[in-house]
């Protein structure tokens, strides 16, 4: 069960919240989905990941620092999702970044 | 379609991202989950919501500063609701405020 939550350190850290529309092409969207988490986790400054998707998709990755995510955005594979990303998979997306200042919770 | 995304102006600006694992239990929660809504765009400082759920729920709520969000913290019906879903609806919850810094997107 608490695999599907991110085990996030004590803030302060930063949540990137990616919401996005689904066109109805799937043309690898699944495979390339698992495989940029797979390669998310490795990142440098990777802290955790948290997705649902109905009518929208919501997935907020938390990250150490600025820095961190910008590698990640940067990163060459990545890249090449994001303009699939773009072009193909999805019809509207919005991209977040944000300081991650208190959290509580009932775990 | 845009409806789905919360329409939130240039930062800086808040988002408290709600993750949740539910129970099994029913019992009113569908009912309350929409009043809550429906509250939450009543309250001053409130900017927009985003909200999906599979194996996980993810509900991102916007606002434009820490006392709006502390107010809604302490709204009345809302306190009522979140006990009930400290109770009844969730077997785990994670609440964390954040400052969005930066955004950008394909809308």
């Amino acid at each position: 069960m608490m695999s599907l939550f991110a085990n996030t350190p004590k803030p302060p850290y930063y949540a990137v919240i990616f919401t996005s529309i689904r066109t109805e092409e799937d043309n690898g969207y699944a495979e390339m989905a698992e495989r940029m988490i797979t390669l998310a986790k490795q990142q440098y400054g990777f802290l955790g990941i948290e997705s649902a998707r109905d009518e929208v998709g919501i997935t907020v990755s938390y990250w150490s620092d600025l820095t961190s995510i910008k590698n990640w955005k940067n990163n060459v594979e990545h890249i090449v999702a994001q303009e699939k990303g773009r072009d193909i998979w999805y019809k509207s997306f919005k991209v977040r970044i944000s300081k991650v200042e208190r959290d509580y919770g009932m775990t």
